[in-house]
């Protein structure tokens, strides 16, 4: 074989880069059930003789919850909620949306997610550290994947209400909303002016909107 | 504070077995498709600047599948079937099953799985490493958590067919059935006699049903 | 090189899947001694000032322990046992055989196990998620490997007692013998009539013979 | 002990909630040296009889590079660029700042983050995911750590220039500065509006600033 | 509960530190064969179509190998040597000791050591990062675990010829022996003399006999 | 393609072996602040209600400590001393050396190292399981890597102090200094004499010199 032939073959072979990979690691025993809720830390475990089935299910996701003013209804079920999730590696959420209703970009600092759409028409989609976006309208019965801790983002483009299933590989992924993070802080004004090129009024009016006394 | 005071205090805060835990490692990039199924290695990654939105997106579990002999039609989707799961640590499953169906005692040696019922009820269950079984009957949008490598099975109870979304924290959790695993397998039959207290009758029957010779 | 030669180069190399990968996490501190075992949680550390070399041994098997019905004598030495294993992320296991013992087919949800033929000749072997058996007798000096979270199991094929020395890569492995976890923990007998393909008789049969109440 | 102290000392113990933690996932080898960057795949390892000490050591952050529009210059040293990283588990970036330079709102997807001041006044922090913020300014000899995921941000506030020095627990960690992200990859433009609570024109303007043609 | 009681019992508790953990990662295959050892490279899987379970058992352990100058057989067995260990995290060590025979002070830089007495009596122990001793002499039967990365050393205090079987939590643990390491591979002369307080011939000496010359 | 030409296919791409990894684990938190310093355990999370940034940010290495008999001034910034890293898989090193000062052969038993030169010329250098040196003189502004758990050192070679800022991928890395922890933790006399082959008396003076009562 030639040095070109070598050369050609290295390069065909370079169209698949190596794996890298994500490993999956493990409890340390069957589980523990985080302590109550607010009351007592969470991270503790429940006396294993007063475990029941009941700590093993949920039951608070039949329903959608009250719609946010982008017309989104968000149901995390984290281990703070479900205390039966501690240690096992995994939570979830139900996100509903009304129609042309907008869950903001927004990520998940400790989690990938896979999300189920149960009804509806979703324009669904996330950007890479490339800033290349992948998105498309997801229909009832599709799945789509977020790699872990990239920015993503979902409109309910269908004439009817859309419903979607996440699940997260993390018993708490944890949630940074775009618009909240940067505008609703407090980060100082000149600084947010700079970095994205609006004037001082223009940020002025951002903070206004996402600060928490807008929640009052 | 008397020392039996000091004594019913730790007695109380033992009541709260302090946690172990479940990390989530990462991957080491934002992603990485594998390459094209069978034909080329699953775990090389794509050349990146030919992936698309179409990479993320499972579009294969909108219908149900076949059922078999016991009602049940599984639809495991893992890296091996979606290459888009590679190295993010996620995979998931829709299964369905007929009036009465049933999904046998089996389980994943490599993940947590968390149970969605999207239709009918099911009875759903697992059995710890002390042998205490957590069962129980759900209903429609109820969710159950199966910790990870746990015996578990379910059966639709209910008058209609049923329906369940399984979501996994690893690309490729594995199943291991076990009445296929234990008599399905070749394992010696002087051995499961003496395991299950069977008489070589029994065993030879149990041999016959699960072998794949059954299959043809 | 021509196209043909390419693809065969890719045939030849995928003789060879790349491999995934099992990485090996970290205690965040050199040790930490579990409290006393049962009266105080093992989750949490001894004061290093009280820890000795004690602490770091374990003599509690030089000899077998109690043979069961099947012949077998198990002594697992997880951290629960052996409190110095805590977060050291190993443990073991003693196991003896009468002529003819049996070790049930089983599995440990969290670990791989590395099992050494200290004494006699031992059938051994494990069953992959492909229902693939991997299984020969093994000598005395013979060392096999059980990867995480597969069925396996051992009996003794010599003429005298055998011994064998196992090893985990988990401070609690945990431990499912089939049987017991399948016919002993109370799972719904229609359940496991369809899932055997036995008659409610014969269900009913092994449920008693590996329920609880047997060992008394 | 009454119940009333039982419960003020469950109190006074909560204010510690018990931690959760990182551990420190291992190589499986002493080391493994990307092939040469970009001809060829960066994640197979250097034959290692040709590796040398020049493979462990980086050179090319001596001096800073170019400063951007926002008065910044980054040099992010990972394993595409410094090989030598490979399966180590680290990275680390150069950062300087122009008077008034500003490193916009950003975060890294797989890792935590240390930040050394090697000169200057730098007001530098952080938001949770309750949207609460940990800012202040930073002076030469000082240290800030920004949790993994978590959205942070630095803006030079003394009057000379300054310089930072950050450390990353990932070969890899990945950058999404949140203006390019959100407003320079093309997310769909209703979604932005109503996302941002923006008008049609606001939101264009953005989008045209941090859109790659921008660049050119 | 007065305030000093509240003191006590937080001295009380602090006698129990709590735990930090090692959690334990999986592969995310059942098993990956390395490649044909030195031929091929060993982070390669066997097409899994021709892996038997010769694959999984390893041999070459039944008899000690050669002595060295200190009077040491170690017989390492890491994927190197058995590739079925591949992915697994696993692997293990025999090492048989003359009368007087020592195993100088080394560690592994990736693995707990597990180390079980086959035959003799074994004067064995580990030092911590305080410089904390901990050893004793081992009877046959006793087991001794030492902590990830810590070094460790064993001498045969007995009259008879002893022998250790040891496990690893690491695929490919690694090995470093003090005096090979530090006299052994070229450190600068006068380094050495400042770090251990000891003249320029002593130093040379030292390095003479640990060099690899030595050995031809 | 021939047979001949396969086979110099082959040994070309060995000479580049396929990566192992090193996946990165996640906290399940923000972050976990931990409890006030030697008080309390510093493995406890403070309320989150009254972390602060100062909790986020180190003031301490500013500039250098006392220095040591070897001409070594090293300030470890660990979770210990920096309670805010806890979880967060990070810590660090401030050395500063005078002129022939010597930072002895060491290793970290839990992390890899990055090391940047702050001032000076430091000869630096690492020893690979092989017995491999991997050294050189490194200038201001350069960096170096030690891969987790190889024995390291430096020497300032320079005629003017020399100050490293080093970083590690765990919260508490560990330190073993070789001298003290071979010849100053108490290892039996004839262990030692027989490893490094020195005469009893010789062995007695290093014992002497890096014994604890050295430091009275």
């Amino acid at each position: 074989m030639s040095f070109k032939s070598a050369v050609l073959l290295v390069i065909f072979l370079q169209s698949f880069a190596i794996m890298t990979l994500a490993s999956d690691p493990d409890p340390v025993r069957d589980f523990c059930i985080a302590g109550a809720a607010s009351a007592i830390n969470s991270l503790q475990c429940k006396n294993s003789s007063t475990v029941t089935v009941e700590d093993f299910v949920f039951s608070g996701i039949k329903l959608p919850g009250n719609f946010s003013e982008t017309g989104l209804s968000s149901k995390p079920v984290n281990v703070n909620v479900f205390p039966g999730l501690n240690t096992l590696g995994m939570s979830f959420v139900r996100a509903d949306f009304e129609i042309g209703g907008v869950n903001a970009p927004h990520f998940h600092p400790r989690a990938t997610e896979v999300a189920f759409v149960l009804e509806g028409k979703i324009y669904s989609g996330f950007v890479d550290t490339d800033n290349k976006i992948f998105a498309k309208v997801l229909e009832k019965g599709e799945v789509m994947v977020f790699p872990r801790g990239l920015v993503h983002f979902q409109m309910n483009v269908g004439d009817t209400t859309a419903t979607i299933l996440g699940s997260f590989n993390s018993q708490n992924p944890g949630l940074q909303r775009i618009p909240n993070a940067v505008f609703g802080s407090g980060i100082k004004e000149e600084l947010l002016e700079k970095a994205f090129g609006l004037s001082s009024n223009e940020i002025a009016k951002l903070r206004w909107k996402f600060s928490p006394h807008e929640l009052s």
